[in-house]
């Protein structure tokens, strides 16, 4: 019905994540549409990203430069490493402006159900940075989830002769969360970790 | 945080329909992880699809050439046109395979609120179109909403000095549709349009 460009653009964007068939063929219309003011400056965005990224060789974070602005930025606290899951969980918490250290992306979790071991995460550049004498704390970021949790236990086995500090996220109510809407298990810990006012 | 490009692409990817700022971030990303596999052909296929896609001069489908690929098929009844709002429309029709004519897309519809009005839309070409001796029939296939339908009675107060005979699509259950779940308007159309077994 259309020309195979489009069919091509159709079937790739469906590959996104969050866009199905159906959204992905608004989508092409859309930028097919707005051709000059959407879908010519969305191409030269993706060329110049594609050409331009780069892994962090120390962190695993992307970037347009290894390493990346958030290892070489001075005013980075260097005595602490959170390390997160994936580029997005980093991206979340830069958003938040939550911390002023550095970072370390494992590039996923351990999981016994999809077979990641140890050796698929980036594990032993961790265990080489927390050994660097100005390394005092290492908090452990993962996600509250069965996996997330796993991988934080091993990562404290692992890192315990390392001298650092090891710590995780707290767990509670979230901000604006009300009590009626909470699952069982943010309650109960969010009471057994209640605090003095 | 990244680098510019990448907030660009972020920002780009955030204005297609069915996509917000978080999945659009997500989007990035996947794209960024998968760059060989997902970004750098999605970058040239946009490329590609921009280069290529014209408009077709006499019904306002998309296509690669210009008359469209449906307008010169010879094996396209040349007495039928199908008007529709958009090239989605037209796309819903040709994935269904349900008709064999050939269409004219308006590019919209009346709306009062919108303020737009005839001249905003492909309406003279449609004029000139029905006046040709080979044209018996024009479908109205306007969406079953109030500006559909207003601007299906418009277009059927214009075409009645051409000739042609002016049609409309049936009203009535969607196939599949349960009469639990069905708003009273389509109920009444469907009761009201039965027809004998």
């Amino acid at each position: 019905m259309v020309g195979n460009d489009v069919e091509r653009l159709i079937r790739l964007l469906s590959k996104l994540p969050g866009l199905g068939p159906r959204s992905a063929r608004r989508a092409a219309l859309h930028m097919i549409q707005k051709r000059e003011t959407v879908m010519e400056p969305l191409a030269e965005a993706l060329s110049a990203t594609a050409a331009a990224v780069r892994i962090c060789a120390t962190c695993g974070n992307i970037d347009t430069s290894d390493p990346c602005a958030i290892c070489v930025d001075p005013r980075r606290d260097r005595s602490v490493i959170c390390v997160v899951e994936g580029v997005g969980d980093l991206w979340a918490l830069e958003r938040a402006n939550a911390f002023r250290g550095r970072y370390h992306v494992l590039g996923g979790v351990l999981s016994a159900l999809d077979g990641v071991t140890p050796e698929d995460l980036n594990l032993e550049s961790l265990m080489v940075r927390a050994m660097a004498p100005e390394v005092s704390e290492i908090i452990l970021a993962t996600n509250a989830t069965v996996d997330g949790q796993t991988t934080a236990h091993y990562l404290t086995d692992r890192l315990t002769d390392s001298g650092v500090s090891i710590t995780r996220l707290a767990r509670g109510l979230p901000v604006g969360g009300e009590l009626d809407y909470l699952d069982d298990g943010t309650l109960l810990t969010a009471l057994s970790s209640r605090k003095p006012i």
